[in-house]
């Protein structure tokens, strides 16, 4: 295993479109939606394992999380946990997250990889950022992963290719970055053959997404330019809780991905799958002879189909005269809704919030 | 207050048409269904002390409901609460209440009340109450309550009335008894204005209606007639616990009502219902302005209309595009159903129980 190859796992995020499932004290990475006694989260984890050391595993989350994560994951050493004092979205996470591993290792390559995702097919998964690592480690390149597309989906991000890279098949510069396309444009991709899921796993060295940083965002690379060697030492969470709530709420895709010109894509087959919906969770999930998932739960129906069931516990759902509905019964609260209204979740979730206050959220 | 007037609470019924709510262990007599702070039971007896004394209230039940009942009615003896070793119906489980009664009281009136009805109309009930124990206290006569029909509801049975008894407004002779009626039937009762709904509510004397089980059901008679006195002394737990289990599982308008020459019927408008299902639930709650009830929990909904929500706790239910539907939640079970198919209620309880044994009926 090569020891200069490390990986940052984000997994502060809030994960509101899971309600009642995902809940502000454990969002969803936390949660063992498949049953199988692992969380999004671990999953993650054993993953990666193959290519990196559990050594060289950085995990950025928010500083509520702390507690959870050294339960779940206690083979990874506390200073490899990186607390964030705000939420800003993932370029100022990953901006510090590369000017820790960097003052670890000079030499570093990083993938960066979600804790809430999906991936089915670990073995392409494992020979994907092994290759990509290769890839970045030769050359001041970004790089990212594109998943090929399977149906017109809105609720993805997509990458056009371009140029293929010499020496490396299956790895092209990037052409574009679209946001969430309408569902006619979605079609136009698909059909095109030219544009891949963005699945926000990136891959780099140290060196060249602090190079980014510094050219593409200067407004965040100076707030993490320490004037003193701060990172990897015991004046790196004092630095962290002045400088990090400064930097602006960014994705890395508007701050670096969408400006850089050494971007570059990896176009794969994961069995991947963002996970960002119930929907989404549906059709990643095996389903009965009415097309329903009623996996990990008990459930008895009549005249349902396409319906989603979730419960969290020892529970029992009878259920009739539902069609493509999702059943999500988690502690003090349930949700049922038509899986074609799920976007709403969200904004039901604030609401509550707003009514209530934090105790169903 | 006349001392020899007695109440007779038939509390033993399992009410297994209000799963998830009503429970093997706690049935729907013992549910605070309203939110008023008050269980079904508590709300009977409230109704019928201002006709009758505590101390003249019988209640009987299933052994196993012992426990709650002493919880729910610290004002009732423990002499007053009889106790069923077996589930016979009403017929045996009102033989052995008045024989009890008699033996207190030779001269004794008794009203014979379910425990799970709903009375809107308090005064109406106790001024209804008062006439019919006259009336039976003046003759060899059983009487029964019939409540003014609203609608052609399938669910009840009906009485239809007769010629008028002297000096009684509103008393007359019963004609017949139907069990529930298909719904053709049931409108030509209503338009007749003969017909009347059977609320269960009985009242007669001691003496008459151990005469009626002699005529009527000698059978039953004969298993309750004691050959040494038993009844309200410390050998009655024992006599019983021998007999009652010998007794058919009959209800008392199949053994008596229906057979006998005597029976009467009383017409009233109490604001009735049996709460027999949870339509019949839905209907007597109040709705919002889209037809949904919400009352007693927390419910934020979307595109929903004539729905029930029921939940038992502090649990937020959010909802979105349910029309006519039943959502019940208690503990760990969960009821999602349109409310037309709320008649298949009973028998998937049969079937999780057979499924899943008994920690979820």
């Amino acid at each position: 295993m090569n020891s200069h190859r490390y990986c940052v796992i984000m997994c502060g995020g809030v994960g509101s479109r899971f309600w009642p499932f995902s809940r502000n004290d454990k969002p969803k990475q936390f949660l063992d939606f498949f049953g199988t006694g692992k969380s999004l989260l671990q999953l993650t984890v054993d993953r990666i394992l193959p290519v990196v050391g559990p050594d060289n595993i950085i995990l950025v989350t928010n500083r509520q999380y702390a507690d959870i994560i050294r339960q779940q994951l206690p083979q990874v050493k506390e200073s490899n946990i990186l607390l964030e004092p705000a939420r800003r979205n993932t370029a100022p996470c990953i901006c510090w997250a590369a000017h820790h591993i960097q003052a670890l290792d000079p030499e570093a390559s990083i993938v960066t990889l979600p804790s809430d995702h999906l991936v089915l097919k670990e073995d392409a998964f494992r020979q994907a950022i092994e290759k990509g690592l290769d890839f970045v480690e030769n050359g001041n390149r970004l790089l990212t992963l594109g998943i090929n597309p399977t149906n017109p989906n809105t609720g993805y991000g997509y990458i056009q290719q371009g140029s293929p890279a010499q020496d490396y098949d299956g790895i092209r510069k990037v052409k574009s970055f679209t946001e969430k396309p309408d569902v006619e444009m979605a079609k136009m991709f698909l059909s095109s053959g030219e544009f891949f899921w963005n699945a926000g796993i990136f891959l780099w060295s140290a060196k060249s997404i602090l190079d980014a940083f510094e050219k593409y965002s200067p407004d965040i690379a100076q707030l993490f330019d320490a004037p003193e060697p701060v990172y990897a030492t015991d004046k790196e969470a004092e630095f962290i809780e002045d400088s990090f709530p400064l930097s602006p709420s960014i994705s890395i895709d508007y701050a670096i991905m969408e400006k850089a010109d050494n971007v570059y894509v990896e176009t794969v087959d994961l069995g991947w799958s963002d996970l960002g919906t119930w929907s989404a969770l549906y059709e990643a999930s095996p389903k009965n002879a009415d097309g329903n998932v009623t996996q990990n739960c008990k459930v008895l129906t009549s005249d349902c189909n396409g319906t989603m069931f979730a419960v969290n516990g020892d529970k029992i759902i009878v259920a009739a005269g539902l069609k493509d509905y999702i059943v999500a019964d988690n502690g003090n609260a349930l949700l049922i809704c038509p899986r074609a209204d799920e976007q709403k979740v969200r904004q039901v979730v604030n609401e509550i919030k707003a009514t209530f206050g934090d105790r169903f959220v």
